[in-house]
Formats: C-alpha cells, sequence, structure tokens
C-alpha cells in the first residue's frame, strides 16, 4: 500500500513498480502466514503504508544489469522492514503516540510489547537478508542496525548539550538516516550485478540522498506552523536535539549562545522564540536548503558516469524532487 | 571473566579453554575499540561476566572434526552476545533492577538506552556471524532472534490466562531458551565441519540441555526460600506466567483450578500460598524434576553415535551436571 504517491513520485517508481508490487506482497504474506500471537502486530505494521522510498531505490540501483530479479525483491522488502522496526523502537524510546496519523504500536499495545515486536521485526528483516545469499550485503545489513542504533543513542547522549560541532551532527544524521538510504543503493547496486564501480557511485549517491532527506526534515521544524506539521515549531529543541539550523546559529554566534541559555532553562517559552526569531532573521535557513540542494547535486553527480537508462532517470529525477519539494 | 565456575564446570571447559579465552578477548576488544558514546555501555555489559555455558556449547561441539579453529570462536562471542542483548531487552521491558548482583543497563541509564543499546548488540552479533561467512549458521542466527522474541511475546499474551496447554508451554520455553542452545550446538558443529548426521545430533543435544536448563529454572520457582533465590517464592506466578509445575496442576485438577482463583485476585497471597502448598503437598515437584531428567537423558542419548573424545566427554558431564545441581 503506497501513500502520498502524486504524479511525480509514480513516475519516479515507474521502472520499478512490479518490484515494489511484489515488495508489498512479501509484507502483506508475512502477516497472512503468521499464525503466533505476533500476527495481529505484523498485521498492523505492513498495513500501515508508507512512501516505499527505500525500497524503491534499492529496486531503482538494482535495474543497470541484467540480473536475477527475485533478489533485489527481497532485499528491498528487508529494507522496509528494517525502516518499520527502527520506527517501532523510536516510537516506544520518544514515547510517541501517532505515527502517520494512526496510533503507534507502542500506544496501541504497549511498550513492553513494542520493544519485542521491534526486535521481531528487526530479525525478520535480517531473514530477509540472508535469502539474497550474499554475504556482503549481509554484513553491510548487519552494520546498518548498528548505525541506526547508535545515531539513536548519539542523539540521546547528545541531547542538552548546547556545544556540538557540525561533523558531529554529520555523523549522527548519517547513521540515524543515510546509512539505510546506502545500504538500500548498495545493495540494490550489488544484488544487481553492477560493476564495483558503478556499486560506489550509487552508494554514493544514496548516502548524499539519505544526506538531504534528514536536513530538509530537521528544517521543517523551524518552517510553517505547527499546524501544518502536527508537533510545535523548535520541537527537537524542546527535545534538547540540535540540528543544523541551530548549529549555524552556533558556529555564527559562538560568544552568546542563546541555545544554552534556552537548555538551562528549557521550558522557557520566551527563550524558545527567541532562538526561532533569530534563526528566522539570519540567512540561516536559506543556507540550510542550500546545504540540502548541494547534497542533491552530488546525489545527481555520483551518477553521471552510469548507463543511461529508465532507472537512471527515475534516480535523478527522485533527487531533483527532493529539491522542488522546497520550493 | 568466567564467574561461578566450580571444579566440575572447569573440567568440562577444559577442552575448550583456549577457545573461551579467546571470546572473552573478542568481547573486551569490542569496548575497548570503541570510541563513541556506546563505548561505557559496552564495558558495562562485557565486564558482567557470566558461566558463558552457550559459547562453551559452541567450541564443544565443534570439536569433533578437524576444522578452521577462528570460525567456532566467532560463532561463540555472537552466541554470547546474543544472549547478552537479549538480557538487556529482558531487564528493560521487566521493569529489572539488577541481574548478577549488579544494577541491568535500564537502571543504569534509562529504559531508552537500554533499548537502543540492545539493539546494538543485537546487530553486533550478527555482524560477528557474519565473519563465519557461512550463511546456514547466519540465518539460523537471525531465526533465533525471531524465536526469542516471539517467546518473550507468547509469555506476555499468555500471561493471566490461567488454561494453558504443556504444547504451549512447551513451545514457549523452546523459544526463550532452548532455540539458542539449539542454534549455539547446531553452529559448532557446522563450523566445526561434522557430517550433517552429526550436526543434527549436536542440534538435538542443545535442544534438550536448553529445554532442560528452562524446566529446572522454572522449577527453582517453587523450591527454596525468597532469600536464596532474591525473589519470592511463586515469582512466577505472581507475573502471571504459567511454567511446568502449574500446568501440570491445572492437568491434575481441571475442574478445581486454583490458578484462576489466583488470577482473578493475584495479589492475594492467601490464594499465592494456596497453589504453592498443593504444588508442594503433591508429587508435581518431584514429576517435574523427572521431566529435566529425561530430557538430560535425550541430551546424551543424542551424542551416542558421535566418535569419542575429549568434548564429547565434556557435553555429557554438563547434561550429567545439570541433573547433579538439582539433587
Amino acid at each position: 500500500m503506497l501513500h502520498g504517491l502524486d504524479q511525480r513520485t509514480t513516475f519516479i517508481y515507474a521502472p520499478v513498480q512490479k518490484g515494489l508490487a511484489l515488495v508489498e506482497d512479501k509484507l502483506r504474506s508475512l502477516a497472512e502466514t503468521e499464525t503466533s500471537p505476533v500476527q495481529p502486530l505484523l498485521q498492523y505494521v505492513t498495513d500501515a503504508g508508507g512512501k516505499r522510498v527505500r525500497p524503491a531505490v534499492t529496486l531503482l540501483a538494482a535495474q543497470f544489469h541484467p540480473h536475477d530479479e527475485s533478489r533485489p525483491v527481497i532485499m528491498a522488502s528487508a529494507v522496509e522492514l528494517l525502516h518499520l522496526a527502527t520506527l517501532i523502537h523510536d516510537d516506544t524510546v520518544d514515547n510517541s503516540a501517532m505515527r502517520r496519523g494512526r496510533a503507534t504500536v507502542s500506544n496501541t499495545w504497549s511498550p513492553h510489547v513494542a520493544v519485542l515486536f521491534g526486535d521481531y521485526v528487526f530479525a525478520t528483516s535480517a531473514t530477509f537478508v540472508c535469502d539474497t545469499r550474499n554475504i556482503r550485503v549481509i554484513r553491510r545489513f548487519s552494520e546498518t542496525i548498528m548505525e541506526l542504533a547508535s545515531g539513536q543513542l548519539m542523539e540521546y547522549f547528545t541531547a542538552f548539550d548546547a556545544v556540538q560541532a557540525r561533523d558531529l551532527y554529520n555523523d549522527r544524521i548519517y547513521r540515524k538516516t543515510a546509512s539505510l538510504f546506502c545500504t538500500a543503493s548498495e545493495s540494490g547496486a550489488v544484488l544487481g550485478e553492477a560493476p564495483e564501480r558503478e556499486v560506489q557511485a550509487l552508494r554514493d549517491y544514496g548516502y548524499n540522498i539519505g544526506m538531504a532527506f534528514q536536513v530538509g526534515d530537521d528544517l521543517l521544524d523551524f518552517q510553517g506552523d505547527a499546524s501544518d506539521l502536527g508537533k510545535p515549531v523548535g520541537s527537537d529543541l524542546l527535545n534538547g536535539v540540535l540540528t543544523l539550523p541551530t548549529i549555524m546559529l552556533l558556529e555564527r554566534y559562538p560568544h552568546d549562545n542563546l541555545v544554552q541559555a534556552l537548555f538551562q532553562d528549557p521550558t522557557n517559552e520566551v527563550k524558545l522564540q527567541k532562538v526561532v526569531d533569530v534563526i528566522n532573521d539570519s540567512t540561516i535557513l536559506p543556507d540550510c536548503e542550500q546545504v540540502v540542494l548541494d547534497y542533491c547535486d552530488k546525489a545527481m553527480l555520483a551518477l553521471q558516469t552510469l548507463p543511461d537508462c529508465d532507472a537512471k532517470r527515475s534516480l535523478l529525477e527522485l533527487a531533483d524532487y527532493v529539491i522542488d519539494r522546497r520550493r
């Protein structure tokens, strides 16, 4: 079930439409064939839909050369399942009540169930990857789970620390988001039997698209109004999490750390508004937009030497789409 | 660091002493080489020690034929890490404050950190297994994580259900405990290049030893006094968890369900004591002991056709030790 697709994403997904339908079948059959008490939980999370961007990237990255088509489909299903597993645990540790307009697993069942069921989905995704029978891809997948967890832990351990360098932020969002995009494109390329040079190019693409996604997401927290987002402006800051706009603020005003003042008194709305205002009155937000564009440009550049095909056009269009949805 | 070893376990571990030392090195070096905020957590859990029964079983199961010795060591380390990961999550969902005389990760840091760090340790164990480069073993390992998680979920979903059949209990404790023992012995045998018939025999051994361990553990809840155990007699029952003694009680008195009466009023100490007394006044506890002995006998029988060697003597002695520590 693909949610929130517009005409443009339908065009982007066109070369892998059949593969994505098989991914949906694989996810659906997980719940259909299960008989244990886990069944309603599997049903609940695989029914929730989503844009399936990560599996689409895996399938597109596999399309450059003739290959056994079943293997990228298995991998794409694993990538989406891993994404779903991380959402289950993230919502649990963040005490989130809602996700994509529905109650979270933690909220519907309990945090207890959500922890164990998240483990179950992580492990299920890992068994899927084993069916690719490719050790490189299997190992990379486990490393990705380590990176996802350590990225979340870094966010937690650095919360309310008002002195953070940009390279730490970059490392943190790589782990949290770009790592899985890298693995999505790299594994697609490996299972699509691309030569090593192209595998690295597609991995680069995944890295840059992933970074663009996360910086773009972090920016949303300072844009629009609360009603658009379903959460208040500055909610990352309220949770003590520095993102690119606040890190740029620290870089520009190292001797007048407004963020530190806020973190010493984190429920003070006047201090929060002050940070948001100074960011909005500076060139920080357009400069952050430029960072997103730069990542998208690098993603497109990475594909330059790859053979021309529908999948390449789709991947370029996806990068362009990430840029355009910001205008 | 091996804790709680007596003369007899030292004898059992003798043929794999070198391998177990390498496992300790691998676990220790995990924390030593880590530089991220995960480092103190890794240090904390790998320092905690333990009997290392599961890795010993892996190493012993590998000793029947000439083989590349590094691979069972990697596998044994992965098996122990997986065990540590499950303890981190189990303690978190059970709100346990202490484990092996030390504060749990959840208690020392927070449940939030424990969920994410548990994920990290699960994933680390999976990357270790990848280094065996054996797909059969890698896949079996992921399935084991699914079984461990679903076993815990089954325990949760059946809590306070006073009508449970013995086959459901057996399935639940297989998933919760015996699954990892199976995987420990099976993977050791596979990586020790045993022929398939011996792999199946060693897997059988692991299954039966694992079941014996868990039934034995469940029995402890009805034996000794609170001061021995560090938890009150009947604490599984207080948590709504049926184990073999209570299931035998239901089998013997289907029309006078004392457990149901307790579950309808679960804090009633008189009703709890009544269940404990009826169990103690019947032949249930000796009958449960017999179940443990039967599993140990089956474990020994499974090894009957295997070549005679020090490792075989150790595995037999381990089964015998499980019997003897019950006398």
